[in-house]
């Protein structure tokens, strides 16, 4: 079976490329707005096409792409999370070829999304299509769940899978996009961090005031630098009484997959154009510090005169623009609740919390039977291994799944792709392996008895 | 011959006012070098039709006017300092007269620098004259120092003074303006804080870096709110090593002044829109304590994203403006050592000090016989006490002088001048009650013998 499908992918090579250069076509920019309701429309009528029963989930913002083909209902079912917004293809002259123009270039697939994220759907659905062309019964029933709105947060997310709770019922969710590592190694993510956003605001007078009245007058500038002094200390220790609390230790297969993530401390800190880490650690210490450690991050500080030269001013108001990444099982309530005690705690009653939200974490058991059989197909179809991250840094809205059931990442992706950034592109021989990966992780997902 | 001079006074307030219009028709504004020559020009021939020997100071920027009437060698002599450059007259909207056209309105002169710092001049100039015109003869030398850069902050004044240090040799230097407060008592500053500003810079990656490294990169922001947290403690003491070593603790005539200082904390509180002042303080230990202090304000702070909602980044930089107000006898350079080995001493070897200057505080010992002189001589023409500021708040070039000889305020403002903002003006009485002034200073001084 899995040489018959495998000789599909060879053979229908042009089907899956024309299709996947339609659908690059569309300039489906969540930011704009643009291309959107075209985007759906191709989704609808390729998916419909192949036998799915399809439909939008309407939210308040993009419509989301719903589509599932069951095979059986006492098989296990995969759910697909994608997306079919990009990010605007801006700035474009630093596009060697149109962004919205599929153009093959030195073994490589160029546009915007080709990589993030119409390119790994576009292996997933290929590998649907192998089953129904060589009229192979698909061994599991399969759902896509694709966000018109990923690009921009997801917004509505939340609202439409708590809406959607039954339909999107599912034994393992593969996530939208994957990527392989410098070495050729795919990557396998289990999880990420879930975010806080705040904004902290000190306020002083009606307007600006000499800076002469300093000695008398209190400056929101100083009072929001020592605020900030009393949330974290300089060994990056969070102050915030109990924020620690609900952080679960890494288990030791977590510390064992961590160890075998690789870890070039002298690259990455050419890369950034650093000197140094922090905490002085340039090890796997750092990498098991910065995978399993909560932060708390300023990304932009603002007060008073920002012009050149001096300008003498008390300001009058001063903020911050924070994030928190937060672990398993830290919540955005709890953190939010105990930012604010600690300011009371600490007199900063003045300091005013605002624009504040968030997610939690996601994660996947590690010694999940799925996460194993995955891990497997990975293996056999890569020959190598996969790197495992039991959670990625970055945050996303995993959560809503990780709730659920089991996800795992899978996708087209390398690090060269540049995805959010101009020339967008992924290897052709990649995109036809993830489509090989996708069938035997079908394949493999119909051996479990689980 | 007080009362023929003051009767000079009244009889020639036409002559005294038409020197006036025609003096602020000059837009002198030093921000954009507009009237510059002509202002200049207007004062050299004025002053030379008095019979003063006139001079133009060149500087690296606008001439300072130099002019003298030497009376008699063994004479005391006085030192005017002033300038003839004003603000920029913008928002022009929001005045009821044109700027650059003297208005008189409820018994007010309108014009952009009819305060700051024209008719304070103005007021010297026709005392000066009414000895001329009566032919009595001066009882002091008298030297006109008048700065073209004021409003600029006088970045070229400290190298001409120290070039023209026998030119400018003086027994009493009158400072450039001075007010009336709201119940009408002259006040008589005495000497100046003085000010160090510096910019304080931590730099990151070569660009801004995905916030989910946050665990594993270090942030400048975090590096400079440390360091700020390190400079000065919530109870508003500075905790440079070192940084009150040079302060002189206030005499007792000064703390009497100052507790004969006005200070209504609640009105004060009301015109800022603010709460509190710092410390929980609100009565005259806050004014005592805003006066013999020295401090440590936040004039602008900036760092990464500072747009509408969110963005996850670590900033590549981050800065803050600061500036220190010092009081006697605290230096600008040792602050700036002490500063920078602070911030080695604490770990901060990172953060940059650029941009920094600044110059020492002005203090004119208050037991001084002018200063007496000068004040009785104020309460003969107000017929009240003047309120004695051993030294104001804010900063200026006076320690040029008050490092040579006394130096003391006098001038024609009132609390709605206006100075540096639309509709600017004087009172009418209080130009020809200035004018009559520095005649009583003048006469007064004859009759020391120090």
């Amino acid at each position: 079976m899995k040489d018959l499908l495998f000789s599909w992918v060879e053979r229908n090579r042009d089907w899956t490329l024309n299709v996947l250069e339609e659908y690059l076509k569309i300039p489906s920019v969540s930011a704009t707005g643009e291309g959107i309701k075209e985007a759906q429309g191709f989704l609808l009528n390729l998916l419909n096409g192949l036998g799915f029963k399809t439909r939008l989930i309407e939210t308040k913002g993009n419509s989301l792409v719903y589509a599932e083909f069951i095979v059986d209902e006492t098989f296990k079912t995969i759910l697909f999370y994608n997306h079919y917004d990009v990010q605007p293809a801006e700035p474009l002259d630093e596009w060697i070829s149109p962004p919205f123009s599929l153009t093959e270039r030195d073994g490589k697939l160029f546009a915007r999304g080709a990589s993030d994220n119409k390119g790994s759907l576009m292996a997933r659905i290929a590998a649907i299509k192998a089953f129904i062309d060589e009229k192979v019964q698909p061994p599991v029933n399969v759902k896509f769940i694709i966000d018109g709105e990923e690009e921009i947060g997801s917004p509505n997310l939340s609202e439409a899978v708590e809406n959607s709770k039954d339909l999107l019922k599912a034994d393992l969710c593969i996530w939208e996009n994957g990527s392989k590592d410098e070495e050729g190694r795919p990557e396998m993510i289990l999880g990420c961090k879930g975010i806080v956003h705040a904004e902290l605001k000190a306020e002083g007078g009606r307007q600006d005031i000499h800076s002469s009245l300093g000695t008398m007058i209190p400056n929101p500038s100083w009072r929001l630098v020592w605020a900030l002094a009393s949330l974290k200390d300089k060994d990056e220790k969070i102050l915030i009484d109990g924020f620690y609390d609900e952080v679960i230790p890494l288990g030791d297969e977590e510390k064992e997959y961590i160890r075998h993530i690789p870890f070039d401390a002298e690259e990455k800190l050419k890369l950034y154009g650093l000197k140094e880490f922090i905490l002085g650690l340039a090890d796997k210490r750092l990498l098991l510090h910065h995978l399993s450690s909560p932060g708390l991050n300023i990304c932009g500080l603002s007060s008073g005169y920002e012009g050149p030269g001096h300008k003498s001013i008390i300001p009058k108001e001063a903020w911050v623009k924070l994030d928190f990444r937060l672990v398993p099982d830290q919540k955005p309530e709890d953190i939010l609740r105990r930012l604010r005690a600690h300011l009371d705690k600490h007199g900063f009653h003045d300091i005013k919390i605002e624009n504040a939200g968030g997610y939690p974490p996601a994660r996947t058991d590690v010694n999940h039977l799925f996460v194993r059989l995955v891990a497997e197909a990975t293996k056999e179809v890569y020959g190598k291994d996969p790197i495992i991250y039991p959670w990625m840094a970055a945050s996303g809205p995993m959560y809503l799944f990780t709730q659920r059931m089991p996800c795992v990442s899978a996708g087209v992706g390398n690090p060269e792709s540049n995805i959010h950034s101009p020339n967008e592109s992924i290897y052709i021989e990649d995109l036809f392996q993830g489509v090989r990966h996708i069938i035997q992780i079908m394949i493999r997902l119909r051996t479990t008895t689980d």
